[in-house]
């Protein structure tokens, strides 16, 4: 994928690479001297603005990556002994090894979530057995916006979950590592998303940085034991200034929604082709930067041959297909183009 | 510490910025698509060629910090029940927050190390009650080269500790978070120095990286669980090249070794000017890239509204003073001439 | 349920006390002194005669309770990064709060299981993604024995699941809290039944012990680190003599068969006699020492104002009743009578 | 040391059996059915009672041994993130194989002290750090009560930790795994003790029971989530009732006084006896039931061929002997008798 003549990748928004605004920032960060750890001015500013717009009381930390995002923002909301309540196609119950059952020693009581998103009635399928001290005791529910499968909670069913976990004692997190997608494709603002979490993760990786994630804290309450669940982490980084540098490029001029509404377009502009090609199926609505498609699994080995994806479920024959920042209007068309024409070839 | 007047920190090697070599590489790697989480060619030229130079049977992994490293170090060799031996001084022991017992449910068991550098004979006294229930069992001993203290195990040294616990049933993890530093100042190469571990920690970060670490897995059976350590540790990278890019930078033409030479040519000379100043004395051996001093508290008072460092023992009135790659000749002699001068003025 | 005109409690084989020939070996053992923590003979006979009827090559080790012999046995046989894959159904997953995610990190890989059995096509149901650093890594295959529906495994089906097992790299855990009912309904040793696992555990508590429960491990080398393990956890006994001298008890003539077989033969005639109640339908094959039925809402109401009993499954109206080694004949005989006089009472 | 002609062991007082009362009291629970798990009257009964005499405004646990105990009571009291700052000699860092690490993932922070006592001034000691993110955090200071080292702490010296920690944001636990014998020599009532801690344990088994400990939450905000830690750390009895029914005969007419004031008293004698052996020196306060001397290597040698007793520090030629409730005055006359007659023979 690294010479001139490769196709674009449709395998994830983690192929593409650092937006040239963040790297940008990045050269201009290597200036001299900076106090480690996150004294320092491009933290600080970086910082500062996601709290402002997310209308965070509590604070914001910089991590490294999505899963350290996640894990430390479940840490901060979780008791010792409690649960946590999460779609079956969640990242953190799927995608990454487990990590939130060995590093938090909590167990995760997963719901099949039709779409990939929860509702008050699924959240409330999982709570049998409160209070009685041999089962395990959901204290947090996790949820995913954009979903892993390109799909966006709108404001109205964010805030039904929220509701419904205020009211049930439940704490809210929200994996956030698609967040701009969301509000893209919701034109809201990142307050209104964030409004709807105790704590929630801020994507900068699939959105054109290099590799940051924002844990920002709603409360200042939760925000208490942050630094330290942080370093025990391991997700403190020592030239911080060059996290916050990223975040700094993303959020000048709204790069972060300009990023994340051109991947959703791309997205879009592939879903309305597929349209017309017969024997391919989108499976949920596009809404994010993704496109679930079934079509025979002879088509899909025949596309792979030239493109790079993944094949989501096997047995379902169901694709994977993503777009990025950096995705163009001719590499849709291209991939379109060869979709269709393996169509026809496959189905002869 | 961002203004073109500032005085060049001595507060830490990692307060220093990126080598332009390194950010070169970095803004080089940012071309098209690469698949993520490592199979890119940048991770996998930087992981080659750090197992060519290690002598490596095993696999090395590129993580993004230094607990990182070493907690996933520590784990790979870790029994699920076993104890740490390592120098009170370690920075597992005294700098990460506890991570280790966090994350590995590990128990450190201490002992005071003159200079930071454990021995046969340190490491056997906390050996006592091996084989018995009641009692932590020992597994790794952890050792730092160079130390905390800014000193270096001779080879000899290292030596007699693998042997040592080679012939008792322990196994070694040397955290190099500076390991160039040693390199250069034993004039000895990465293999000289890994082939006395099991596992071992390679700093980039302190050499002039942006961000990066790797864990080199002497023999391969040590390498099983790795993968998925790392992952559940959250030092999965998701756009690796960028951390491999950093180590190619550092790799070519041995420019982590003159990174090294440099800072601890820096940390000589400083250590040489203060042989001059009454009233400073300079409390450990010179190897690395740190000049550990004892001087009077006013004396510290006074250079700290000019200058940036830690104090490292402040009933002792000892400090640290450390040099970067970037450290020059002019930033010593100006700190020098400020000691000297304050020195004067407070001894008055 | 502690005076004379109490009803006998079906709610649990829990309910009951100990076994009078259990609490004359108690109060024999209390003689004098004894060095703690296992090295007594009540100790070493009790093991050393576990681990001859079980066939193990490696050690036998005794332990509190339930959870603390599920999570040891797991932990003795998952590395540090595995996951288990087990039923929905399971203890472990069910009804311990989350104690295996809490002590060992791992992540319960859940498969529906009919009649709480897994077979060789569930466990490979959860294969996928071994390999990949992303997805969570089956290391132990959990199953149960009886299981918690009252059913049991044969002979061949134990035998289908080892050999699976062994065939994929993955280690196979029994939980055996129940083993001895199955033992008795099958017919066999417990090494018939031990063979088939890496480690079980074997229950006394629900046998007619006071609370005592032993791990068997079946390979020398998988026992290395259970002596720490057992500690750590919490489960190691400082008045051992106890606990040894309660399997004694129960191994003397085969006590545990004979407690079992009376249980299940309880069982057995509740089920019996159900099949002539209208209304009443067995769920499960009644196999071990409970019995599963389905009836009406308003029956379960009207029996549990005078009987002990848990529902099993509210949406579904399905309650389990359980026998125990001191069930009698006329305990059974009235509580079918008040099952049919009820039945008749809420069905006209 | 079974047979009737064996010597009283000086090993431990959990060598010793249990105490007949509390036998009783176990064969008289043996009584038809009980509800498992706690919901029966003689756990409802002890619960009470030790909430009553210890002045607890939270809530009692029964739980299955010390460690349970330890690892049950700092986890209460314990965030996520936080280190227990604890003597060096403490059990939890010397005796539990590094439970605390591997259950609670927390940081041991130790000091050094004399007779292993704490007081504000070496806990402050270790207050270093606080606020600062990559260094261990106390949250709990955790003493024993009484000592390793057989010294109780004055009610005085309780209250001066006790407020110094509470000035200072800290936590008390208190391992009171020999309570009864600290309350015995202090001639104080369960509540003066308890008083000074937030978190105590109230051992049972060292004196004179099968074997249960009681985990005492002072305030019922530390309770919350007891019940389900209780559970995950594997130290809920499924058959309560007999652990209930320990605590009620050691409560009755305070036959947990009597017993720790009759083992005191041995200790006393013993340590007086020594008085006038040349060659044996006591070298701690002998306040509760035990006595730590120092003799002749060759003297403990030739002790051990004919009593039971550990040596504690090898190297220093220490030995701890301790006595039980049921250590008779001719078994102390007994001993002293051959430790003056040995003496005289080695010194010889």
């Amino acid at each position: 994928m690294t010479g001139a003549a490769s196709r674009k990748s449709f395998g994830s928004d983690n192929h593409a690479g650092t937006h040239p605004a963040v790297m940008r920032a990045i050269v201009e960060a290597n200036a001299g001297d900076a106090v480690a750890y996150g004294a320092d001015p491009w933290t600080d500013r970086a910082v500062g603005e996601i709290r402002r717009q997310s209308g965070a009381q509590g604070e914001v930390y910089l991590v490294l990556n999505g899963s350290g995002a996640n894990v430390l923002g479940l840490g901060l909301l979780l008791g010792r002994h409690e649960a946590v309540i999460c779609a079956e196609s969640a990242h953190i119950n799927t995608d990454e090894c487990g990590a939130s059952e060995r590093i938090l020693g909590t167990k995760l009581l997963t719901v099949p979530a039709p779409g990939g998103k929860l509702t008050p009635d699924l959240i409330a399928s999982r709570l049998a057995g409160r209070g009685d001290e041999h089962f395990a005791q959901p204290g947090v529910v996790a949820i995913t916006q954009s979903t892993e499968f390109g799909t966006c909670y709108t404001l109205d069913e964010l805030r039904a979950v929220k509701d419904f976990c205020a009211a049930n004692g439940l704490r809210v997190f929200l994996d956030g590592a698609r967040l701009a997608n969301a509000a893209a494709y919701l034109g809201c603002t990142l307050a209104d998303l964030a409004s709807n979490a105790d704590v929630l993760s801020f994507g900068g990786t699939k959105n054109g940085a290099m590799g940051v994630e924002a844990v920002i804290v709603m409360q200042a309450a939760d925000a208490v034991t942050a630094p330290y669940l942080r370093k025990q982490h391991m997700q403190l980084s020592s030239k911080m200034r060059f996290l916050g540098a990223q975040f700094n490029a993303l959020l000048a001029d709204d790069l972060w929604l300009a990023n994340a509404a051109h991947a959703n377009a791309m997205a879009a502009r592939l879903a309305s082709g597929l349209a017309e090609v017969p024997g391919v199926e989108v499976v949920y609505p596009v809404q994010a930067d993704a496109v679930f498609a079934r079509l025979d699994p002879g088509h899909i080995a025949e596309l792979q041959r030239d493109w790079i994806f993944h094949v989501w479920d096997e047995s379902a024959s169901i694709v994977r297909w993503m777009t990025a920042f950096d995705t163009q209007e001719s590499d849709v068309n291209a991939f379109l183009n060869d979709i269709a024409t393996t169509a026809g070839a496959v189905q002869v």
